[in-house]
């Protein structure tokens, strides 16, 4: 279809061709530059005149020009007459600030759907939103993608005797329950406490993990703090071997430090964000979220349902 | 007034004090930092219920990171209930992204119009702005100040014998004239033609220069290769000295070095965007528009208008 376009910006360009690959398409031709004090400049190559456009961009690290971007590629698409501009965000950014923790903070995921919306975004497809309620930020269609399904299948061809999936902390408990459903394994929570005020957080263990592979599972490991003593809290309390997973690798600061030096034996993520060079290690698997996004985007296109990629 | 309040982001602030002492109050107590993975963390440290708050910040380089610290404080001070949200701008960046010169390019000056208001700004006080129809690109009130009175004042006191106002390009002459008034001096124009395609640039003086003080105006000096190249022109075809001005010194890439190795003499700048350690050079000198803006938001805030700041 010559009216079905793919764009990419800076933030995950091989996630970007890759996903086109998977439709059947190469990315459409355009420039994102800077201008010799920093500010973007953008050249859209080839007419967009009457398409339904797919923007691939990430807003991670550095969030600000990737959502700067984002913004100026719409704005650049709306005056030049696409029919529909689709923003393709697998690692939607800011999405932690949620809600006002505290007197006076800002509630920059809605921001960010406001500002996009204002841009002239017409659809968001995204996976993994850090709160499902973002969602509820927006006034244009969103398909909320999960990145579970995926995580879950590599588990599952690896057959371990005994399995228990495990959330890092309580607000991750029903992700690891769409784990478990899917590996037919008992979950645990790592269950952290401060007895009293400066006193130092005790890991209590809920559920039975003696003897067994553990899978702790989040949604973004950002500085791998929590994740990291988690996985040495089940294995001095008796896991067999812990696996780590999670969709959006942030992996800031001291995370792949952390990484490397824990009992964690494997880390898979996925390339919703993309792993620099100077990131990887052998603790590390990557799976692809192309041909998930891939067959999102085409079922969009096509205007069928995509709640069919969720089972 | 405890009511005004004036808070500072990190573009500018030693500029945001001055203009706060010039008030006659103090900086409101905020913090605008980074997580770990480089999202922006802000916290308002003080009721602003019910309050007028003028935000400063310029939007220069990193212009991404502080045109998104501006969105956030905005959208955190809506939610905190401030009566009125005044956005202080000094520079305004992208606003040479003001029109399609060609196909497909995004209107950035507009994009950021819409953003700041999404985000709640209730009104803008900004210098010089690349293009005045920029103002017509916002639907809240807009307060536009002018830099040329600051620097002609500079260039008065100095009782120049005999002075000619020089405009680097076309675009610049309205300026120039501006200018020359105050001075009651005449004005000249670099022209710069290309006689045929791929044939270098010949640089036609209009205006009479011999043996005169050439004052070049410009409103944003970026890589500094238009104002050097002038300079050099006038010397070369008999002006006795230049000095060159300009409200905003963005001077990005090898612009320092153009100026020191130019035969610009003098280079007259504002705070409009603050000169780093390493920018700073023999031949620049600073004014400060701290009095001008202080005076304008006194006014603002007072109901009054601030026209009068410019004669
Ligand atoms: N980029 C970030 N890095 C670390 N913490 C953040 C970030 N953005 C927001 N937060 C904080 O993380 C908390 C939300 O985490 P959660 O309870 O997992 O939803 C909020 O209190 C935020 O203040
Ligand atoms: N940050 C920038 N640095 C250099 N050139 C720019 C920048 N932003 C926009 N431009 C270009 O500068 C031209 C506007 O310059 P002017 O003719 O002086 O208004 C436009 O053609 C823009 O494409």
């Amino acid at each position: 279809d010559p009216y079905l376009k793919v764009l990419s910006l800076n933030s995950n360009r091989k996630l970007a061709e890759d996903i086109a690959n998977h439709i059947g398409t190469t990315l459409g031709e355009c420039t994102v530059s800077a201008f010799s004090d920093g500010e973007i400049q953008i050249n859209i190559e080839e007419s967009v005149r009457g398409c339904d456009v797919y923007v691939v961009q990430s807003t991670c690290s550095p969030v600000n020009t990737h959502i700067m971007e984002l913004l100026i590629m719409i704005d650049a698409l709306k005056r030049a007459s696409a029919r529909s501009i689709n923003i393709v965000m697998p690692y939607y950014g800011y999405a932690r600030q949620d809600r006002k923790a505290r007197s006076r903070e800002p509630i920059t995921s809605k921001l960010m759907a406001d500002l996009l919306e204002t841009a002239g975004a017409n659809r968001v497809i995204t996976l993994d939103l850090h709160a499902p309620q973002i969602q509820g930020f927006f006034d244009v269609p969103i398909d909320h993608l999960q990145g579970v399904p995926i995580l879950s299948d590599y588990f599952e061809a690896k057959n371990f005797e005994d399995v228990v999936v495990v959330s890092p902390d309580h607000g991750g408990v029903t992700r690891a329950r769409k784990m478990a459903d899917r590996l037919k394994a008992p979950i645990g929570i790592i269950d952290k406490r401060r007895p009293r005020p400066n006193v130092a957080e005790v890991m209590n263990i809920v559920g039975n993990i003696e003897g067994k592979t553990a899978i702790l599972i989040d949604d973004i490991i950002d500085t791998a703090g929590t994740i990291t003593l988690a996985a040495n809290a089940l294995v001095e309390n008796g896991a067999k071997e812990v696996y780590a997973c999670c969709t959006h690798p942030v992996l800031s600061g001291p995370a792949i430090d952390r990484i490397n030096d824990s009992k964690i034996k494997e880390l898979i993520i996925t390339n919703s964000i993309p792993l620099p060079e100077e990131k990887q290690s052998d603790k590390i698997k990557t799976l692809s979220v192309a041909p998930l996004i891939g067959e999102a985007i085409t079922r969009v296109h096509e205007l069928k349902s995509v709640s069919i990629l969720f089972d």
